[in-house]
């Protein structure tokens, strides 16, 4: 009772005809894949007007790339021999064809606008970041050293989408407060909400100072249009710190052995974190 | 004064010795391209122990793939000829590092709930929706036939990233009420919002309602596990009651010429609309 499924004109006849090649074709298949899945290659032939060979060669290059899924099904029919292979789209292909939530993103904040006023990007950024706090203090629990605090939250960074490494500045000045570590993000995850809201660059340079437990500065933001979010970590200056807290105390009374910023910097002393590429950025990048 | 810029132990050095191959060559590649770009092919094979050739092989193929671009820098220095290339990642490379709009969106209904209430998802959904029944109204302006109505709403889900498309049922079937429309969505693009707070999917269905000017059913959600969002539109009821309108008032008084569904299915028969698929999910597909 599909009308469509005996549609006279056949899909390829509606293509736009000023684009050609491969490109429309693939996108024929896919097209009718979502509409009709699971379809097999056969009927995808008839549908398009192409061999059945010519079909395959794009849904194979599909499942490669994870696009498309094939079901194996087996006939009603009894004794109907071997299973045959139907395409449908798959959760990747679902990803392919895009979606919008940063539209809803966008729509959520207007109308948490309308609850509690001008306050609504700051109370969504403090919830966004509370979240990411929360597991990075898990993380970063019983690391002492600064700059190992430092290169850990790079990498907690990193497996949350936001590329993170570390670079180490002015380690060969003899005045320790010009040593300082920057923690660099390649990559922002909210980004366009942030350049809209900067108010997500601050709460989150807040929640940095918190999780390394010393007054960080942001130098630079990619919401404000850096190549790279960069904040200052005072390694050094937290050093000369613990030093002078070091000799007052051998002064006036025994070393407290627990002074956490004592060791900072012992164990590294160059060198930079390379950022960590999830499983998921590898399988679009190859 | 960045150490890091003369590191004496190579980002190669770091990279996980159990993976190998193009993919993670590629991944340092752009890994650094990330943190240190504008950079140079050179420079970047000085960093990585691998020929420029080499790198450029990757640089060339991440350039074509919209990945990376490329960005000519002439030298301070007077006279030093030709621009340099240096490569910096593009807003496409961006993408393919992916984003948390969604872990956004979340955040947002937990916070708009924590201001308004257990009905925080459908002030979302609804204000969602709003944003773009306002532009579905003004494009379906001046179409009175509902088929029609229903074939542009379809185009519009699709420009919108739903994979509009429709399916014309029981055209054939003597009984008028049994011919509908199916107006058919093949992709979500809030598909995981929707599946926790299937309200967007109520939502939804009543908008279409409103612009079809009809009293539609939602047959199946993606949300609720289907291959299709699929909306019963009934396209032989209406043409039925424009019929029993005209016969009512051909006998009670002149017929009134504006009666909108008296022509319903006039020119539409049969056939399907093709999904439209987007510059931007055609550069993904190719």
């Amino acid at each position: 009772m599909y009308s469509s499924r005996s549609s006279a004109e056949p899909v390829s006849a509606q293509v736009d005809a000023g684009r050609d090649g491969d490109g429309t074709t693939r996108e024929r298949v896919l097209q009718l894949v979502v509409e009709e899945g699971p379809i097999s290659a056969a009927a995808l032939g008839r549908r398009l007007d192409l061999t059945a060979a010519a079909v395959r060669r794009h849904l194979d290059a599909m499942t490669e790339q994870g696009i498309v899924e094939i079901k194996n099904v087996t006939s009603r029919r009894k004794g109907a021999g071997r299973p045959s292979r139907r395409y449908v789209i798959s959760q990747e292909g679902q990803q392919v064809l895009g979606d919008d939530y940063l539209g809803l993103a966008r729509r959520a904040l207007d109308v948490l606008g309308d609850a509690v006023g001008d306050e609504a990007p700051r109370a969504l950024a403090e919830a966004y970041f509370a979240g990411h706090e929360d597991r990075y203090r898990q993380h970063l629990a019983g690391i002492d050293d600064l700059d190992e605090r430092a290169e850990r939250l790079a990498e907690l960074f990193s497996e949350d989408g936001f590329a993170g490494f570390t670079r180490k500045v002015g380690r060969d000045n003899p005045l320790l407060a010009m040593q300082s570590t920057q923690l660099c993000q390649g990559h922002c995850p909210v980004r366009e909400i942030a350049e809209a809201h900067p108010v997500f660059c601050e709460e989150e340079t807040e929640m940095i100072s918190r999780l390394l437990e010393v007054d960080v500065r942001r130098l630079s933001t990619q919401a404000a249009g850096a190549h790279v979010c960069t904040t200052h970590v005072p390694v050094g200056r937290e050093r000369l710190a613990a030093e002078q807290r070091a000799r007052r105390s051998a002064s006036d009374a025994p070393q407290d052995p627990t002074t956490r910023t004592a060791s900072a910097g012992s164990r590294l002393s160059g060198g930079r974190k390379r950022i960590v590429i999830s499983p998921r950025q590898q399988e679009r990048l190859s």
